[in-house]
């Protein structure tokens, strides 16, 4: 038997997934992720965490058909990793310092393209190859996949879906992390959301809401007093399904996928996530590519770990059939 | 020494380029295209103008390695076109057609992507593998190419930037060609421009500019009065230039390619529309595919038959490869 890694490294915790070449998942780990002197224990941490492993398995090395990366920044389909703000990084190969701490070889991606990857293999997306999986949580990520392909992009910003310019730049919602205004996550990010939603109920003092009770307003507070009932939340939800909606129509004419799976925490509010979006999505999209599927992810925060192992796998056995 | 043809069906006219195996253009033909009767001429006239160019030029069939075909819709990754409206076809395999109707072996693409796939080889794209080619016409085609791959779609429909929603619903501007409202094509092709600008002019009437006197406005008018330092028409290219840049802007985010080439009757007003374009591109995007390159296409209306060729080639080459 074979054996494959899959690791996702966030910006507070490492999660490393151990799957035999069956693609089963044998465990997980979980470290902190270490981001002082510019982050340079991130990758030995990960490295010695996967070693232990191995020992404590008693498998040797050759054993191992690769390790599947997944960072949270730009990844070049070399490996290049094209700065990391929340780890401290600069410029330099994933891929190569992996391997050279390990002894085993390494595939590297953006972590939302590498979920995506997860998703189509064993998640939501399973049964597609080509579709785009979108991520709403803190921020909104994204992952482009084509006849079974993640896109990366020359900078390594394909799938940046929560780019997407999708207002003219509005003064009460600031200014995003990227530093634009007006894009698409600031609407329908779960701080999007709740944003949003508070602004609504600040500028509407006349509107009866469950929602002005609270004194911090979550996302969750705003899906939850929709599925009650309540007029401003349904408004609220049905803003940020058209917003979505909308965007993703925009990205069908680009790509014409057959799905889109949607994941993060936003998405743990149920079905009501992909009726409202599909409802606006058909109402915008060009009617060849209006009849794309929507699901929900699966996976959760274990979508990385099966993209780094699926990346992996996927790539030995293009190998294999080469030397075939 | 081997032969290729490009055949590019237009909706008036039928374009037959015939080529060497080393890529360069021995010749062109045109001929009508007939859309009677359902469009059921057009395959064998294209087939019959092929076979005569042979026999005209003494080449055998087994000398031809393939015919690249161009159509006016959407046509799937099989060579199966779904439905063109101009032509009056249905559904059914062009490639299937093209190859009883010659012997020949075929390969057939929406005529947007196809003449992107040409800019890429010979044109505009060329040094660039990863690009979107926008068709700025009548209409707003487009074509996406991923490490020299063309990206098809699952309806065919992938590239179809033209009816990206880039506005809510406006009243003045009517229904585009697909039956919604909001288009980017409805504000930056020919006809776009045009009927922006006739509205704001309209709307305007206080607001001193040269093309108030014309009867009838063209784009051409517009960018000409523009060149000329008309403050209306500077205005109108500054809004096309902001749409059609923040609309790439898009783009971006979900493909992050090294380059936009643009062409189409619009691009003829040169160096100014790259210029415009790129400015609020750039204001848009998201910061890691800023560096997106900006270029004019250079085939104009023979880009659809370089295209068809570099279909055929490039399979043909893959097939040695694999061979070899």
């Amino acid at each position: 038997m074979k054996y494959v890694f899959g690791a996702d490294i966030g910006g507070t915790t490492i999660k490393i997934g151990f799957f035999n070449e069956n693609g089963e998942l044998l465990g997980t780990a979980e470290i902190p992720t270490r981001t002082e002197d510019g982050g340079k224990y991130v990758l030995p941490d990960t490295s010695e965490a996967i070693l232990r492993i191995l020992r404590e398995n008693g498998i040797e090395k050759c054993d191992v058909l690769g390790i599947g990366v997944g960072v949270p920044g730009p990844v070049l389909e070399d490996g290049t990793v094209n700065k990391c703000v929340n780890l401290g990084w600069g410029v330099f190969s994933v891929t190569e310092t992996v391997e050279s701490l390990t002894g085993i070889p390494c595939k590297a991606g953006n972590d939302a393209n590498v979920a995506a990857l997860g998703e189509m293999w064993k998640g939501g997306g399973s049964g597609y190859k080509s579709l785009v999986v979108v991520t709403l949580g803190t921020g909104v990520g994204g992952g482009v996949i084509i006849n079974g392909e993640m896109i990366y992009g020359k900078g390594g910003a394909a799938g940046e879906i929560g780019h997407i310019p999708v207002t003219e730049p509005e003064e009460a919602i600031g200014i995003c992390g990227c530093g634009k205004r007006g894009c698409l996550e600031q609407y329908v990010s779960a701080n999007g959301i709740a944003n949003v939603s508070s602004l609504y109920i600040n500028e509407h003092p006349d509107e009866e809401t469950s929602l002005r009770e609270l004194s911090i307003l979550t996302c969750k507070d705003v899906f939850d007093a929709a599925k009650a009932g309540d007029r401003v939340a349904c408004k609220m939800v049905d803003t940020f399904g058209r917003t979505l909606g909308r965007a993703l129509a925009a990205v069908g004419c680009v790509v014409d996928v057959e799905a889109f799976v949607i994941g993060g925490g936003v998405s743990k509010a149920g079905s009501i996530v992909t009726d409202m979006v599909s409802k606006y999505y058909r109402e915008y999209a060009f009617h060849a590519s209006a009849d794309a599927e929507f699901t929900l992810a699966t996976l959760g925060n274990n979508a990385g770990i099966y993209g780094g192992a699926y990346m992996v796998l996927k790539y030995q056995s293009l190998l294999e059939n080469i030397q075939s």
